[in-house]
């Protein structure tokens, strides 16, 4: 089989145009990855055919994904079963490209192995070809976020998409993202099938956010990695807390739309607070009511007499706290048009809401919110760094408990954010071997002539040979937004259910590990011996649940 | 053998009042890790006996040493040898000691594993103590650092501690600890000696920092495993620097008197950049020197199409600086007698070289130096986040580049502080191993009836079995320092040497990292399988370079 220079390690050989990444030199432990056999779902390994499923519908809205989809609209998904041979019928070359799309996930290349290998074993003719750079490599411009009028500024990507495909004469594109980046796959695979252009798109779920699942894709790639480096430096901190016996650690975690992450984290670690972004939203919680949460559990471990602890926060917090939107949207009108006099008369023109939290908000906080703003003016929460933000508000509220005799202990904040290391992590056992999976299931689906399917494992809690393996119509994870008097289609991002059972579990547990200290510590991500093929809570409590 | 409820898992029990603490759960790699059996060097597996070396001096000024070490100067160092039987002489019921002291460090506990086995194996009467709370557990008051009248201040401590070993009739105490730790342990088997008060003190070498080390000490422990974390994040974020294409990463890492951290990661994962604080120390660089030197590099980076990297800083680069040191010292002046002008005139009340300094420091900085203040009015220097500085001063310096054309490309700075995540995870089987032989060794120089001797353990490139066993005078070890006209006895620390094996082979490579990129991901420490008995780069140049 020719290739086109695939490189199966992990980092993204795609993207770095270094000359010198392939003389790279490689841990021991790397190495012993590289080298490291993948199981494979029965399913994959002996002669299997597909059976299609019925007709599908939307997650929402079928009517208008219809409208949107209309030459991929309500084809089923598929699933691969055992049969007596290989189909005979079937092309032994194939054409297909790979693009890793979004933000970092560690098992990308995994998926890439998978791909690869079943090429290898089932079209021996065939040539894999990875864009570099993302989406640009594809599109051979920048990528550029989906806009209102979704399909005609498009047009011109999709052209140069089509160019590029037609020109490789490619049978099939795997696309490997999240979100965004499958809706943009579905909409590619559409507009292909409309203009006859032979090329199949089969979407791969990957987002270390854990926000891409639904019933037939129980989890994207790279959440489990993600989570367990964080909660390995969690841990460590809570060992170091306990130790030291004089720091409060709050510890900011990557993840934006969701707080899957804080969760899964907490569920690993039990540390003495975790915030989770959806009950807050829920709840309709204030940033006093968070404040005053956790100074309430500070007065009362200084009661028990710890003066330390370990709390989590998801790095969307802020997007979460209706109010903070409020005054967010205020500022930015305000900006726009008044000058902040020093007398901060201007503040008048806030409604009193967003006044009272202007005020509440430290001084560093209400000085980054007036200065510095992104090239459109407007205010940006994104460079807020929520965790210092709330060891600074609890000082505050904890000085003033202590002037009227309500809180005697000693309060250190320490500030960390975890984020960029866990994005590229080695993959543990658990992602290398889905990631490779999913990789291979998408192989075998293009091989058969499918086209704008996600590449769907399930089965996640059982042995590797157990799971079961097939691609989901993507038009079915799919519903509609209206903006600007359009229809956008969307797959919807997975919050965090209150109803979950990852939820409800840490729900019972949390007042105990509030007051008493239940840290664990999961030590290091092991590739080999105990722990080493562990599956993270969030997955195997929602397969239970769902059983 | 009784003990008093020693706890031999990870983590700090002796400091831990929790009483849930006993009824913690472990994650399975924790569990793993408790059961781990530890091996031993050979010489401590069969009979063995102490051999006396010849007799010692001190590290400098001996004169002034042995005027402060009366009763412990020019003791000989002891080497553990086979022998035929144990001797018979050796009394089988002790009463030990042992205190955890100074910063944490990851396999303290496997030290205390180390004394205890010991005593199970020959002294099986004996009791075992661990002093609770570090050594104000023995003090019954807080830590209090030497004064200039070194030996008058602590009579009342010392007095308390004699209290306490005389209460607790204690043959042996073992002082676990830094450079501080055991020059107070000398102290304390000094006066003990003095006062003829039985309790022998024994020392061992903890820091993350690796700056309390010499020839027949080759490491602190804790250093191992505390690189091999950092290191682990730091190529996850190149990992994802390269991958994403467009951040540049300043990773501080603790290490604030020496820059052995900063250099043995470097070592591990060959970032395009490490500022080693001896170096710039002994070129007398300015706080512009190391931001061009930076920029340099960001710029012919750029030229390549290189708009990422990894930059490591030390934590205590400031503190090298003596532009900086000059700096700090005239505001401590200025602010304690003048008043901060809005119209900054204060200013002028700088010296020239400082004043241009402070112009150049970025606004943040700025405020934060005046604001910031200690409870005595000193500038708070360890407060500045020393990587941020460097971020917002070579952007500066970029946007300069850029305005005459000498600079085409896009920064953007991230910023990283790893710390608190490496003084307590798991040990690497390495420190595993090394304490518990540093333990074990501990409980045999107390039965011989050996005091103010530091745990020695030696030839650490060799497998466990062939290591060397003994222990070294801590007066060996010692300089004095004149304060207040006052000689105060110190083990100087050890800092990275220019002219040492670990940073020569940094400066060979150095060059070669910057422009091409050379990133290792370590990945996690892994205790089974490949790469789980490496050893540290440090050590294995250091000894290689020795033999």
């Amino acid at each position: 089989m020719a290739t086109a220079d695939p490189v199966f390690a992990n980092g993204s050989p795609f993207k770095d145009p270094s000359p010198g990444r392939l003389a790279s030199v490689y841990s021991d432990v790397q190495t012993n990855r590289l080298n490291h056999p993948l199981p494979l779902p029965s399913v994959l390994k002996s002669p299997f055919k597909l059976l299609d499923g019925p007709e599908s519908s939307a997650a929402g809205n079928p009517d208008e994904i219809a409208k949107l989809f209309p030459n991929l609209f309500g084809q089923p998904s598929a699933k691969l079963v055992p049969a007596d041979s290989d189909p005979s019928d079937l092309p032994s070359s194939l054409k297909i490209g790979v693009v890793l799309s979004g933000g970092q996930a560690p098992g990308g290349h995994n998926v890439i192995s998978g791909i690869f290998d079943f090429l290898q074993e089932k079209a021996k003719d065939s040539i894999l070809y990875g864009f570099k750079g993302g989406p640009a490599g594809i599109m051979k411009g920048k990528y550029v976020v989906l806009t209102p009028q979704f399909i005609y500024p498009y047009r011109n990507q999709f052209k140069q998409a089509e160019d590029t495909v037609t020109k490789l004469d490619l049978d099939g594109l795997v696309v490997i993202g999240g979100d965004d980046s499958n809706t943009n796959a579905c909409l590619l695979a559409e507009n292909f099938r409309q203009k006859k252009i032979k090329t199949q798109v089969i979407g791969c779920p990957k987002t270390i956010d854990g926000d891409l699942k639904c019933k037939e894709v129980p989890a994207s790639f790279g959440f489990d990695t993600a989570c367990k480096i964080y909660s390995e430096m969690i841990g460590n901190v809570m060992i170091d807390a306990r130790s030291t016996g004089k720091y409060y650690h709050f510890v900011r975690l990557m993840g934006r739309a969701a707080s899957h992450i804080t969760l899964e984290c907490a569920l690993q670690t039990h540390p003495n607070i975790a915030i989770i972004g959806e009950e807050v939203a829920v709840k309709k919680q204030t940033l006093k009511n968070v404040t005053d949460f956790i100074t309430d559990i500070i007065c009362k471990r200084a009661e028990l007499g710890y003066n330390y602890g370990v709390i989590l926060i998801p790095e969307g917090l802020i997007d979460f706290i209706p109010e903070v939107q409020q005054l967010i949207a205020e500022l930015n009108e305000i900006l726009a048009h008044e000058v902040v006099d020093s007398e901060g008369l201007w503040k008048n023109k806030l409604q009193h809401q967003s006044k009272v939290l202007f005020e509440f908000l430290p001084q560093a906080i209400q000085e980054q919110l007036l200065l510095e703003r992104d090239p459109h003016g407007n205010v940006q929460v994104a460079k807020i760094e929520t965790e210092k933000m709330l060891i600074s508000m609890v000082e505050t509220e904890l000085q003033k408990r202590k002037s009227v005799g309500q809180y005697a202990g000693n309060f250190k904040g320490q500030s960390h954010f975890f984020g960029y290391e866990g994005r590229c992590g080695l993959p543990t056992n658990f992602d290398a071997s889905y990631c490779y999976a999913l990789g291979y299931a998408a192989g075998a689906l293009l091989q058969s002539g499918k086209t704008g399917l996600i590449s769907s494992v399930g089965n996640l809690s059982a042995p590797v040979e157990e799971w079961t393996v097939g691609g989901t119509a993507l038009t079915s994870l799919m519903d509609v937004e209206r903006r600007h008097g359009k229809f956008k289609p969307v797959i919807k991002k997975a919050m965090v259910e209150l109803d979950g059972a990852p939820f409800i579990k840490f729900e019972v547990m949390r007042d105990e590990w509030a007051l008493k200290n239940r840290y664990i510590s999961p030590g290091p991500i092991q590739f080999i011996g105990p722990g080493s093929n562990d599956v993270n809570h969030t997955l195997l409590l929602e397969l239970g649940a769902q059983a």
